[in-house]
């Protein structure tokens, strides 16, 4: 059922994925290839209801594992609506961040299980894998510095929970990309973004023209 | 850390095992046994939110899978929140159904597999068990009769789903109790209200003396 390519976009906030993503949809439109962008909870309405009680900052008291749940929720519902249509159509979907995300930061970042969040993604995606992960990696400190220089994105919770957070999740994507590295790939983003977006496109020119 | 004895009430509507559970509390009170009844969301906050995410009658495009995860993570917060504290205050929990529901109604009743709702179930509690679990064992056709008859209760969406749903519930809960003897104690409901009361007040004597 699923005809479509689902690529994947994960590092840590300043690596530039975001851009990244941005920047190569004229290589797909040139091929007249069909996509979609999506992040999690992608406008889907009930996955944004989940995403409500989660961010919600009355919600103080929310148990780890509730918040797993809710994400992994929230996941189901999307991909179920929004990314298996399309993949179902034969489009090309680019996801900001997916099931590594919840490993990197829930699993390695916060200590929950990665064991128990792999079975979860396994669960909430029928087993379901993007056929190609760009994983952008950045030194940490680097990371950091930029999100500190960029005046036009608001310094996060996140940001700000200190450096041992930060190596652990990178920790946790380099491990997921040796542990799969026909899906994962490795991306210096400490490059220059031109060199990033080449070393991108190469990547793409060469899984799509062999996935399509 | 737990102390208390977590008492669970299974079995369809109609059996009574609400009645019961009520029915039972002056031999607690009389025995100077403190206890909590509960039944999820509980009154919890965050659980209740993740109610009304599952019963928003907008929600007609939920998945099955969504709608689980979002029991699961609702009956952790509760268990969190609500039956730990007062386990650890060496409380009885009287709790109106808790992880056979799921494996009955949504394993064998809906058809998602019982092993991952075990998983879940397992993920949600870190294991936490009941007790007990006081099983009200009812033939279907006279537990929809009872329902029909009863003019304080409205019929609600589950009862009218045919025989055929409520038949697969039954089967769970007697695979499970057969699976869990030691825990799960089968109550013949079809006895009347005295009988049944009896039936369960002996059991409640001779465990709550031994687990106490």
């Amino acid at each position: 059922m699923v005809n479509g390519t689902l690529i994947s976009f994960e590092g840590p906030e300043g690596a530039g994925k975001s851009s990244i993503l941005e920047a190569i949809l004229p290589l797909l439109e040139e091929k007249g290839i069909p996509y979609i962008t999506t992040r999690e909870p992608g406008g889907v309405d009930i996955a944004e209801k989940i995403r409500q009680v989660i961010l919600d900052p009355d919600h103080t008291s929310m148990d780890a594992k509730t918040e797993l749940l809710l994400y992994i929720a929230s996941r189901r519902q999307h991909l179920v609506e929004r990314v298996l249509p399309a993949l179902a159509a034969g489009k090309v979907v680019l996801m900001d961040r997916f099931i590594d995300s919840s490993v990197a930061y829930q699993g390695y970042g916060r200590g929950l299980s990665v064991e128990d969040i792999e079975w979860l993604n396994q669960f909430a995606t029928d087993g379901l894998k993007p056929d190609l992960t760009l994983y952008f990696d950045l030194d940490v400190e680097e990371g950091l510095a930029r999100i500190a220089r960029n005046q036009e994105r608001e310094v996060n919770r996140l940001d700000l929970e200190g450096l041992e957070l930060h190596y652990k999740v990178r920790k946790g994507y380099l491990a997921l990309a040796e542990k799969e590295p026909e899906r994962i790939v490795k991306i210096d983003a400490s490059q220059s973004f031109e060199t990033v977006l080449a070393d991108v496109l190469t990547i793409l020119e060469k899984r799509l023209g062999t996935l399509k």
